[in-house]
């Protein structure tokens, strides 16, 4: 998994069916300085998003069958390669 | 997923067979600086098409598994690692 | 799989019910330069962790089903990506 | 899956069973500029090959399970995670 | 796949039980410049081994899926992401 802002979000009407009524957030990926400091990688990820996280908060995103069982848990047919796993509150870096 | 605009096509006589007609577009990932404007991240991405995307538009790309899903949803044997999901209208970044 | 070292921890109330009583570490992946000294790539992972590694400590990070096969063996439905697969005694580099 | 050209094949006696009489090129990924122009990523792949590409062209190169479905169609068992799927004739960029 | 030098091996005391028994190899992964020359890109990968490879030596590593079909064939429940394939005997570039 990684660490990102949520920045926003995406919206279309042309679009796979299998992504009717889910909603797609724009994360960028944080990494840390030496010195502890964060930073954005440059790395944005679009992300489903099933826990309303909002613009400026830190999530987890889970990628691969990881995000597919995050959206429907032991199932290999949902369309997601990304998904939003947690809201941090809190991190000791 | 990645967010990305559509730069063109690639097409081929000789492939495998398991790509006759099939579309494959070239999509250039997009990221966002911290002002809040765009730029190319310079990774060019071969993504199979069945949305009819054109160039210039913003597309969201789906990999791996989530590509699959959403070529032929469920199917494990169809030659693919990256598709578009949606042609993007809008979007608040 | 890659080296790194585990640089803090993660927590959340609002998260997918999947992650309930697991614990996410920030790892800081690591590699070596030509004269043989040791950097921080910058790539920030969050890797669920079941040897109770501490901050400080070198892990080895496996991802996709590796890690959902370390921390639930042969289970296709675990919410995982990143797992820590074991605390580093030494390596010969 | 990714664009790139093949700059060479490398070969092995001391190698995995699975690997025998499999063919493995090294492609070397394309990007491009704004302005149209084509450089090359610096990334190198090794990718099976089944279709007789040749030094100095371009193909198309696909991962993960659309590699195997290249190889060997619905199999999971075959050993490969990145396969030439096809020699390009033109693009539109 | 992937073309790297052994750089060296990582042990461990405290570990996933699965792990129990296998080596794992620091491989530094390879590119090549324009005029043919190869340099290190700095990412380090840690590869099981079951091909007995020595320090200094060219090997391709293979991911995910391929590398559990290296080590057990067919397997899914083998704790693995990355593996060595074959030892370099020889390449075109």
């Amino acid at each position: 998994m990684i660490r990102g802002v949520v920045i926003g979000e995406v919206w279309a009407t042309r679009k796979n069916p299998a992504l009717q009524g889910r909603k797609l957030l724009l994360v960028s990926q944080l990494s840390v300085h030496m010195d502890g400091t964060r930073h954005f990688t440059g790395r944005v990820i679009v992300a489903m998003d099933n826990l309303d996280a909002d613009v400026g908060q830190e999530v987890v995103v889970a990628f691969g069958s990881g995000a597919r069982n995050a959206i429907e848990p032991g199932s290999r047919s949902v369309l997601v390669d990304a998904a939003v796993v947690q809201v941090i509150d809190g991190s000791s870096t």
